[in-house]
């Protein structure tokens, strides 16, 4: 059974609820808020806070609106991150700054982001838990906010440090799943081991995930992919293997690279011959090599974990996120 | 002494802490974040919140957090409301979004508004104290974002009722006041009595600001209000006045109304003459009277209350939120 299979259970409970929390007194406002959610999507991020819950023997019903926050206080960040990056697709329709304005996209990201705690306050959990993971929402979403800034001034940038990379991709990536999985623990009661040791394997898996996401851009089939391959190189961003490219690569290899990196009109071939001199030079074995770590290690905390369906479940994740299809 | 010498000493407690709180990991977006609260200001719902603390007999030094928080979302809805009304200047300085980018507006915002839920979490108060304020907070500002949403809906609409007014100046500027003084009395461990009395005296009041800010438009200096006179009037923004007058002047004051209602064109003479109309059918009159019932339910309001210098403070809140200077 395949990962998406071992889940859909808890991808079908989140999706019962989801559009019923979204909820206001502004019409066109709650419509817009909806707009993301209802397009679907695997709903990673609570179904792991689900399942971490389960895995250390607690009531999952009870990380229910924690879940559901976290899935809405995802689709926020996705509204303003469209519109701030002038993506104007998203899951196959348009962004919610295109199909309304620019406007009612910051004010429907605002509304989640605020009704997403409203539903933390319903939590039937004791109230030092409560604090906590009122205190690792609230520095989650600003860490979310700080990540994107670094990221958008890093495209500026002509250098970018590895270091520099990795704080910006636990900031926007890593820290919601990280979240999600110290979260969905501590409402489960698990022992300080079992919630430390998933607050660590949220993390690790969330930076391995975006490692490996972004090396999809460069190897994908543009069918898969949803947009054409290399866009990331075009557009200069800087994933793993570009930094790693532009702090490694030398010679010939470096200047095919350069033709293509922040080139706009960069064509097929320019972008191809790009993508086989971060190959050939060892670019994109770096990256997968980094990503295949994060999974491994993130892996190796489960061990903490009683066996079970749900360990298998968080098992599968990692394959799933970081050797997803390329 | 003037009411700004009242509450001198709180207003000087929150300037000293208000940079402090606002912080964070990534200098350009701190240095977002803290631009329009370093710009000073007259820091009238945290000082609210405290005074409202003290006037149950709390010790307002609890409440600070709280006070701190609403300055700071305060803060943020300005951010966002600039860059959505496209604003280019707050407090006689460039907008965030001018001074640095609307990407970084959108990002700024959102980090300030989880640093506010932040904040909140560091408050000593029993447990369903916590939960009832987070809950108040996070309807506040989803009704905040639902009260701007209807603000730019009604600029596109012909007609527009007293009733929907209402509603949006509820959403979009009471709620706060009223958080404000609801909050303090709660953390104060005010009677149930004087939480509701204070839950309703904010209502009030924040309604009877709104509507006298909105008066004054049409009734300062330029020098005093630091834009032309009369903008609002230019811009059709749907103020009490403005709405009173779409929906009862006739004839000849009708005509010069919509001569310069929403036409960005009008000249000087023009809108002089639609603000004469205004007058003399009736608009500023039933305005300025609904401005004052509002204020004189919200001072009665307070007869619940001990008599102290801290009621004083609220009763010259009063007057100095619906009958400053013109």
């Amino acid at each position: 059974m395949g990962f998406v299979e071992m889940i859909r259970p808890r991808i079908e409970r989140v999706n019962r609820e989801i559009e019923r929390v979204i909820d206001g007194e502004v019409p066109r406002l709650v419509e817009a808020m909806r707009h993301y959610p209802a397009a679907g999507g695997k709903r990673l991020r609570p179904v792991m806070a689900l399942t971490a819950c389960a895995a250390v023997g607690g009531d999952e019903e009870r990380a229910m609106p924690f879940a559901l926050a976290l899935e809405m206080t995802h689709n926020f960040t996705l509204i303003h991150d469209d519109l701030m990056d002038k993506d104007a697709v998203r899951r196959g329709r348009p962004a919610v700054h295109i199909i309304y304005d620019e406007a009612t996209a910051i004010n429907a990201g605002d509304a989640m982001f605020a009704r997403s705690f409203y539903l933390l306050t319903k939590l039937d959990v004791p109230d030092p838990v409560l604090r906590t993971i009122l205190e690792d929402f609230s520095m989650m979403v600003q860490g979310i906010a700080e990540g994107q800034q670094m990221d958008m001034d890093f495209e500026s940038r002509r250098e970018v440090t590895e270091e520099e990379y990795m704080v910006m991709v636990e900031k926007k990536t890593a820290l919601m799943f990280k979240t999600a999985a110290k979260g969905g623990a501590l409402i489960g009661r698990g022992t300080e081991e079992e919630i430390s040791a998933l607050d660590e394997y949220g993390r690790l898996l969330g930076i391995g995930f975006q490692i490996w996401d972004d090396l999809l851009d460069l190897q994908a089939d543009e069918k898969v992919l949803g947009k054409p391959v290399g866009s990331d190189i075009k557009n200069g961003k800087k994933t793993l293997s570009a930094v790693w490219a532009l702090n490694h690569l030398e010679g010939e290899q470096r200047e095919a690279f350069l033709r293509a990196f922040g080139n706009a009109e960069a064509d097929e071939e320019t972008v191809a011959k790009a993508i086989e001199a971060m190959r050939e030079g060892g670019a994109i074995e770096y990256a997968t090599r980094r990503a295949e770590e994060y999974a491994e290690k993130s892996r190796r905390l489960l061990g903490v974990l009683r066996d079970g369906p749900d360990k298998e479940i968080l098992l599968a994740a990692v394959d799933f996120m970081v050797k997803r299809e390329k």
